[in-house]
């Protein structure tokens, strides 16, 4: 990779824009595009090169980065829609694509295999962190592909995040991201209704929480994110469930888990009832709080009073 | 609390010998009994005083201390049972009456409650650690009961556990037990199953794993006793699954949790369900294996070929 | 058995009142007792006698029915609590005790073995129908105990009831009540969700349980009390889920379920989930309604707009 | 629709071939294909006409009958894969495609919007029955299309079953059928853990049956295919879970409710718990035995001894 590649980035929205952003701020060269002219507008200030259509943007590309809502839309501007081509047919040759969005490994590995029969390279690097991680340059990309172009990808990744994993082979990285994110879904389900149930017995969560942070019930969420109300300051439990990561988001997330089980017949019991609980919890109207608002599934009176 | 006081100690299983021993060895007084006398035989070989009977074990006693296997027990000894009064009619005033047995939350309070109004003084004080804790004097107590009667206790707690949590009034210590150990089958659960999926799509569990334990799906057990074997070594999974935190356990506690979820009407979705499979689990045959073989449930052909 | 005994009737709430009225539409002579008088007076006036204390009431008795909120009461009533004996030293020898209280099986085998050993006899026989079925007298009984006490007791029983079934020996009745309840709140939660996925889907509740219903989903719930609004008329869910079998009545006879499958060590995962969500359910304020109401949690927006 | 059309069997497995004799049987013209030749060999025996292509199966047709194992079979049939063009492309105006195969509705809705393009008619015809019912003729049919198609096809589905359905749009005819079987799962397993824990606290699993199925448990498991062993005479529990419906067509079907579920953001936690419990059963060995079979997860020692 050369030292100085020109990088395409497709998919300006929440997380795509700051992640653009901290690529300039690096110094590198980076021409834009999304369907939102305004979004390119906003990067074009900082210092970026705009495009007005994708086959614009990754003229002479050296690297592109996709980040897009879903396995569809990454698809289709690969390997073409019903309407039209993608960018298979006109990426220049040893191009290394990067696709950031979080979709099914499946559509991953499909549009990754096609793109190998044009020479050209792929991986799937979903990321973690959210808009804070996106903003600060500290999010984690988890890289499913070949060594040789997780290597070469390292040093962009670098720029916009701060730890990269590489999970194995192509769409390895979306498999390890819905396995850690399902993982994630039970211990904040597991944290709240066991909280709870100290409360509901007349304990203190503080107190509670810190015996179990220190013994064998230790886990992400209590040691970062408390669900209960004023354990912890600065979590989106002491401020309404406002900020963080949206149970929308990981109920998306869920359903990619899912998806993915029935495909490979796993048996996940504890990874599908998170998912019954947060369709649920946001049929119930909470889908734009924070994942840990789920803990107000269990206090008395959640939703009335 | 004087400061050599005379310690009586019921109940020398596998948990109660080696923490009978470890308060001999910090060179304290111990009158010790156990039903079976081979038990007593033993400590009394290390330098403890032998009693025949409960009666005589409490004889002139500062501090209780009893290790038994369930509330009933529990509570027919201090209670004392249908034939023969218990020991709150012989106990010295200001007694301070430690139990460390794993029961019911009620029955901890009941207990506590008749001898208060004797005069005596009680807390639960429920361990984690097993037998190796005990061994090596590294148990984590949880205590319930009054501020006073826990300071008054942690010298002694001190000479036999490493961690000493007061969680609240009387009650509290076995609360916050099952409701960490409730959460640990939780995590425990939650990433084996993780874990296969992962394996189940083509990861290696080493790569998932280090994955996880640096992401949000961080927890004790992948910290400490990951449940897919060889990928840590010296723990119950790279050694079929023997030593360590019995199945059987588990199933108890789980047993205990729900009692007191139900009792509290709390809602605990994952904990219930954690519950059926561990006693899943024990009815296919497994219930002395250690509780991460609940991987292999997940696992593919895990009880055929 | 003679062919008009004495019946003492112990607890005149919404069920038991309906059902010594009905003994004394049948002409049988009926003492009455509760610890409310007005309760008792308005039995009077239907011709009851009335008694101002059990020991009362269970004068000259040569049956004696019991229908109590839970097994503490029952217990105290015939064994004594800790102020004041039971009837258990007050009975006429052969007297038979029939208890229609919902309550744990330990409970019933502990209060019938005590009795036996006073030479009385003792009947578990929980009921299900509700306060329309006590009003109508088309009660199902399900007994538990020895045959000839069954036989005996089952003219009297036929005065309330409709279905009279003798599940076992003691302790039966209830066991079987709690299966059969239990398994009803997984019909109801399954053939909620069902339907609803078929709605999310586009189908018409109407015409999908109408396919069910002649399909291997057969179930009591899609035949008789459809959960899903305006499908059958005259049913809870076509009146805003008024009347019928209380969300918390179900929450209760969960609860028993689940003390029975910890004692008996089964795995029940349906059952356990069943009992999580209406625990959930009413913590969110829905404990009034009737229990089919659980299939709001599957609708969007049930809780807010 | 014609009075004697001609009918065009595609896909002759162990549901197929049945079927197609069943019209044969009827006096229908019936041209029939399969990958397999001997397939095809054996109804041509029957008086089937017999095709070496689906090219030439189709020629002059006027109803179309598929019954395939999944639904990138049916999308590739009839609207072409990667390597040659579907029968989209070949058949004549105004034919009724009827496809039976158990499939996702979204592949229904895609390959039905497909053929309407080109005047063609499609219902989607999934079955219940099993090969018993396929061969009997007494299969369930759950349409999903236009009135008027499901009125032309209703003759000719009427040699191969007893009861034809309509269930609503193209499609509908594929999400009841999944909603019913998710439904089914959920009676089977909530029916064998009841089952059990009455076995477990002493009852006769007979006699419990009996008392459910006359009370608010009742559910076409208990009336028709109970699974504990030698309650029900000539059910597949009472021949070692020998036929009947399988365990790996249950999780399929259990697979496609998820996907539903998935797509259209619905909560099913009973649906997913019996797909874990289902894909469990089948990982330790079972896919070959009768779904009722998870009756035995329940037991003591179901896989040891």
């Amino acid at each position: 990779m050369q030292s100085n590649p020109k990088i395409s980035f497709i998919g300006l929205g929440n997380m795509g824009a700051p992640m653009a952003l901290n690529l300039l701020k690096a110094g590198m060269q980076v021409c834009v595009f999304d369907l939102m002219p305004q979004a390119v507008a906003k990067l074009v200030e900082q210092g970026a090169s705009g495009a007005a259509s994708v086959l614009e943007v990754v003229k002479d590309a050296d690297v592109v980065i996709s980040m897009l809502p879903a396995g569809k839309h990454v698809e289709a501007l690969y390997l073409g829609s019903e309407q039209h081509g993608g960018l298979i047919s006109v990426l220049a040759k040893n191009c290394l694509v990067i696709d950031s969005s979080t979709i099914d490994a499946a559509t991953a590995q499909k549009v990754g295999k096609a793109l190998a029969t044009q020479g050209l390279r792929f991986i799937d690097a979903p990321v973690s962190g959210g808009v804070g991680g996106a903003t600060a340059g500290t999010l984690t990309f988890i890289v499913g592909g070949e060594q040789q172009d997780y290597q070469d990808a390292l040093p962009v990744l670098q720029l916009m995040g701060k730890n990269i994993f590489h999970a194995g082979a192509l769409g390895a990285g979306q498999v390890a991201k819905i396995c850690n994110n399902m993982l994630l879904s039970v211990l904040m389900v597991g944290t709240s209704e066991a909280l709870q149930l100290a409360i509901d017995n007349g304990l203190d969560p503080k107190v509670v929480s810190d015996i179990m942070l220190q013994s064998s019930g230790r886990n992400w969420t209590l040691e970062l994110y408390n669900p209960c109300p004023d354990v912890m300051p600065n979590v989106p439990s002491s401020k309404a469930y406002q900020g963080g990561f949206m149970v929308d988001l990981m109920k998306k997330d869920l359903g990619l888990a899912m998806d993915t089980a029935v495909k490979s017949q796993s048996s996940t019991p504890m990874g599908s009832l998170a998912q019954s609980l947060y369709a649920m919890h946001s049929l119930q109207g909470n889908g734009q709080l924070d994942f840990s608002s789920i803990f107000s599934m269990f206090s008395k009176h959640s939703n009335k009073d």
